[in-house]
């Protein structure tokens, strides 16, 4: 591009933007039969008002819908940006490398029959992906319904009345784009800017997308609907900087494994363990939501708020039902219903001095006759009120000249007008639910346009709030410093003892195990290791009165309970002895032969609350951060929450406090409350010692206990990577 | 009435239902003036095509709105049904009076100013209703909006554009009834027969509203939002018969502290403890849903679907994204994505040669063209597979010519109207969710008519069946003839227990209830009592090698464990010497001077899965049964469940069933399966003891261990009233 004159210096623009906002557009395949994708393509685009070139490729054909048809895209004209390729799976690799020739820069493959459909589909994707990667050719797809965006009025999906706004939409079901483009045309007021089926990700990866929509000054906040990551650490790594501009709200499939069966049939995907991709998700900033019908109000509500800085929350109305359902919607979802201050509720009482409530929720009603100019000062009494984090009114605005007669709608209007102003003014997120959204009243009209969403129902304008509260949340997480090393390298006499056990064959003993937490700065429960019997007296000797638990040291022996090589509450030189005995014997009949290094002994682990603590690595997500509750909890209640490695301080605080039964970190059946600060510094130790030593695969501790005077790793198991270079 | 000849024998009219679908208005209060409600109340029946009589009442009006006007209610003419009570709360006693005088059957008071606000308000109130039950007239609200009624065209509430349909609606709430309301205009095909704001419920109660619209032929289902009971276990009843009948969905408020205070602060009322409410009312049949969007939705598919024999559903779509998303969905929801037989799977093939999927999911996608046409061969293949319960089809049905034209028209429409016909000839649900509900399309309008239920979202269409399943497995256990008497009457021993205590002024003691339980039935760990130290050689020499548990038996130590008066583990006389030294020494310092009955010596429990069982009296539905995980389980999850007694074996069943962790049920870490009869068993004799004994108030058995040999009652409380009669 000649550069004749000095210009100022703007953002390059994403390798991807020019493919997704193409200004030529090739329809291979392209049809004179009206029912044919090669010829609905052309009329999309055409009743799109598309702004590039429309260049149909069809030996047989001079001409389609008015457009000059070419033999072969060897002979289009001019700088080709985008192929639709509207011909079947055989025909691509083809068409890949005449676009290759043609430097073409990206192709979408609408067909299917790729690896959707097993190994045979694979090898020709595979195929197809290394001629475009070789001819630098660019793919959406294949097996995807196309591509909408607004800017161009490019609309390659065929989808109808598609409305144009600032959200973007990523997704692997064109069929799930369908319900939220119908949910925008009928109840929402934010179109779409740019939409994607993703289709097999054969080249181009969900995280580019989204990278590229990130970019774009259009986009305010991106929706997905994903069944599986091909390179979920990509996908974070991008998430993480995006969700610092705009939000990006998530619906994950296959929570379920009937769900999963149901994704990899329908895309070839392999939709991960879902509390992984909900913690990772969250950790990276992304706001994910449980129900497919929350993504456009949530994503529409986050993009219009600012930031909320905290959970707590007043809600107003005119008449008590909906403020009930608030109520409980409110605290179910983790926001808090926080007093209003006696100032406030003396303006409040001011304004409507006989309304049934006034300390939160407000209920303006009572006696008087209904009148919508009351919510105005009353919102901003509470916006002024600095306990208060955002509010949510909830029942007829919106509708008070629907519901009581046009003399109501002057009031009305100057409210709905008012609120957006409000809100930016406080900077605190404002949300109507109003019984009337579907009706789209004239009062919603003006509402919209002052930049404050609306929801139809009262749980729904609740999630929003409480997903404005968590992605603020993670917004200010990660936009702390990078995460400060609390270890500074890896520990001389860590790597000695990994390069020996390496050299072994085997895993860490569970005494190389202690001590190699130990140098790392995580207080272990003092131990002895017994060589032999003859260890007793001594070891009995040290720790005097205190009951001890004796285990089996052994690389023969993983499983210790199984092998029954644990005794507990043992106290004295006898005692150990006897365990010695009765330890050496069982181990043997477990497996005989087994190398008995010695035995462990050490003080019984204080009462206290139980958690198992974890690092593991994860198929989508590589090494991941396991916190949950233990004993029996782990297995009934299932309550355990991940996260990503490497784990920020900040993360590792909000994951413990993540616990669906968080309550019990504050002290149960008058246990002392745990001390969160002290679980979150061993989970972020743990993560610094996995990424000093990649050799390590596996940490579990299991359990820990929580207790008066502090934490207790009672058992530590470290499991080896065979094959991963020694030096990280 | 005169009957000058033989009439058909018909059902007698509810005693209500004269009221609700009043022949003739009074407008007691009535106005001139258009922005009043003595005015609107008029304009209102007359712009529903009132077909009943209007008669304003004001002494300084001859006519109003066209209507006659009448100085006083005595001097309105002809008979008089319904009077709407305009005036203000200081004039409603005298409006009663002349109401009462002029033999009007009921009376709407539309003011508020009654018990909501406090002492005063319900002086007045509780005087009111007493004037109008020494004169007969039956009393809605006071403190509502009204009412509505379509027979007759009767809106006595004042929102316009009320759509009429078979179902009924009686709330807490008006402006909840409005959110309804506008659910039924703007996405819902069925709308309003009966709708009443019940208000204060001073009167007219909740059930005897139920007990109408359950009689009243024209309404196929009621629905009904809830802030609190007056009369729980009338309304039990009630519901109860009803459900047989038709479908009762219910939105309970007040689930949480800040929901009931809200509900406390509108309506006045006392919302329950919601997990008694949830129990009871799920135990009377009564459907309750916990988003106040899904009631409407409910009530509308329950009243269309025959019942639902299981939980095993398939699902139907062109497109994998929702197939996805709902088997996620029905399995949270707790219902089973049954696997289709090999010969359906076949049918379908020859459908849909080249479909995505089969076995169910069955994603009728893939290569072809959509294909309207596809849906019928395929549900009807469907349904008659007797592994499946119900059908749900996905996505784009009702969209089919939107999306693809007209020529998509003629079989989308064949399909729509054949769908109705094949869910009531095989018996089984057939839901829609389609992305194109709020399009109202030609296609969806025949589904309509066929009377098949759409969504708008796929989890909202699983909900309708999860709550579809539960009804109708409700019904079936509430059409068992009546509880069985595990135990015929009460026992002479126990009679005499417990008048021993009553007299002494004491609760039994732990033998005492032991002894108790077991004359009904339950086994009992054997036990001793040790009257003296004594005592411990023939206690030890009895229970052998076994080790012992010795618990403290006095009746001025409730908290036994508190008092230290527990230990366990002992074995053998000279422990049990010591450790009656030990208790006795304890409860001295617990409680000087506390009279100690003896020791109970018993064996310790084996280990296994624990349970909390107990019988209390709950302030609005009386004695209930509460059963959940015992041990840490208790406080930290809450996984508690409540019946209303008396407690039907099939409702025990299901109570056990009904744990949020019901998993625990089929074994943890390798113990046995938990003996489901059994602990149902013991729910039902311990039902029968607080029938049979109502003096008592409260069992608590906790724990209960059920382990492999059976269960056994670890420790038994039985707190007694004090002032009840002794015979049942």
């Amino acid at each position: 591009m000649p550069a004749s004159k000095p210009q100022q210096p703007v953002q390059p623009e994403h390798y991807l933007d020019r493919i997704l906002n193409p200004r030529s557009i090739l329809i291979v395949g392209a049809s004179k039969d009206p029912v044919k994708r090669g010829n609905r393509a052309i009329q999309s685009l055409v009743s799109d008002h598309y702004a590039g070139t429309i260049i149909p490729i069809n030996p047989r054909e001079k001409e389609i819908l008015g457009f000059p048809c070419y033999p072969s895209i060897a002979e289009a004209p001019g700088e080709l940006d985008l192929a639709v390729v509207c011909t079947a799976a055989h025909t691509v690799k083809a068409v890949i490398e005449e676009c290759g020739r043609r430097k073409v820069k990206g192709a979408i493959l609408l067909a299917a029959g790729f690896s959707e459909i097993g190994e045979q589909g694979r090898i020709l994707e595979d195929e197809v992906v290394a001629l475009a990667r070789q001819h630098g050719v660019r793919l959406i797809g294949p097996n995807t319904n196309g591509m909408f965006s607004a800017r161009l009025g490019c609309n390659a999906w065929g989808l109808p009345d598609i409305p144009r706004g600032p959200l973007g939409l990523l997704s692997n079901s064109a069929n799930c784009v369908t319900s939220i483009v119908m949910q925008a045309r009928t109840h929402g007021f934010m179109g779409i800017s740019t939409m994607l089926s993703v289709g097999n990700q054969a080249d181009i990866e969900f995280h580019e997308y989204l990278e590229c929509l990130g970019e774009d000054p259009g986009v305010s906040a991106v929706m997905l609907y994903l069944e599986g990551f091909k390179d979920a650490a990509a996908f974070r790594e991008v998430a993480r900087r995006t969700t610092q501009k705009k939000p990006v709200v998530m619906y994950v499939a296959g929570r379920t494994s009937e769900g999963k069966r149901a994704a990899k049939s329908h895309s070839g995907s392999l939709a991960g363990a879902y509390a992984i991709n909900r913690g990772a998700l969250r950790q990276s900033g992304v706001t994910v939501v449980e129900r497919l019908y929350h993504l456009y109000p949530v994503a529409e509500a986050l993009s219009l708020f600012p930031p909320m800085r905290g959970r707590r929350v007043a809600v107003v109305s005119e008449g008590g039902g909906p403020l009930t359902v608030a109520a409980d919607a409110l605290v179910e979802q983790g926001l808090v219903l926080a007093q209003l201050s006696q100032e406030t509720q003396a303006r409040i009482h001011a304004v409507v001095p006989n309304a049934t409530a006034i300390d939160n929720p407000v209920d303006a009603g009572g006696g008087t006759d209904p009148r919508a100019e009351y919510y105005g000062p009353i919102v901003r009494a509470i916006l002024e009120d600095p306990a208060i984090d955002a509010v949510l009114i909830v029942g007829l605005l919106g509708g008070y000249a629907d519901r009581f007669g046009e003399q109501a709608a002057p009031a009305e209007h100057a409210v709905c007008a008012e609120l957006g102003a409000m809100m930016r003014e406080h900077g605190k997120p404002v949300i109507v639910q109003s019984h009337y959204s579907d009706l789209k009243t004239q009062s919603l009209r003006i509402l919209r346009e002052a930049g404050v969403p609306f929801q139809r129902h009262v749980e729904v304008a609740v999630q929003c709030l409480a997903c404005a509260a968590d992605a603020s949340a993670a917004r200010a997480r990660n936009a702390q410093p990078a995460v400060p090393a609390v270890v500074q390298g890896p520990a001389p006499a860590a790597m000695r003892t990994i390069e020996a056990a390496l050299a072994a064959g085997r895993d860490l003993l569970e005494t190389e195990a202690r001590d190699l937490l130990q140098c790392y700065g995580i207080a272990m429960p003092e131990y002895r290791l017994l060589r032999s019997a003859g260890d007793a007296a001594a070891a009995a000797a040290h720790f005097g009165d205190r009951r001890l638990a004796m285990k089996v040291v052994s690389a023969d022996i993983l499983h210790k309970s199984e092998a029954q090589g644990v005794l507990l509450g043992l106290q004295g030189a006898d005692a150990l002895r006897e365990g010695w005995a009765r330890i050496a014997a069982n181990a043997a009949a477990y497996r005989p032969g087994s190398r008995i290094e010695g035995m462990l002994v050490t003080p019984m682990a204080p009462h206290g609350t139980e958690f198992i603590i974890g690092v593991t690595d994860d198929p989508q997500h590589g090494p991941v951060m396991l916190f949950g509750l233990g004993g029996v909890f782990v297995e009934v209640i299932g309550d355990v929450v991940f996260r990503a490695l490497p784990l920020a301080p900040a993360d590792a605080l909000d994951m413990v406090g993540s616990l669906r039964h968080a309550s019990v970190l504050d002290g149960v059946r008058g246990a002392p409350p745990v001390d969160r600060a002290a679980l979150a510094d061993l989970l972020v130790r743990l993560s610094r010692i996995r990424e000093l030593h990649p050799q390590i695969a596996e940490i579990d501790l299991n359990p820990v206990i929580a207790h008066a005077g502090g934490q207790a790793v009672v058992d530590a198991r470290i499991v080896l990577h065979r094959n991963v270079p020694t030096q990280a």
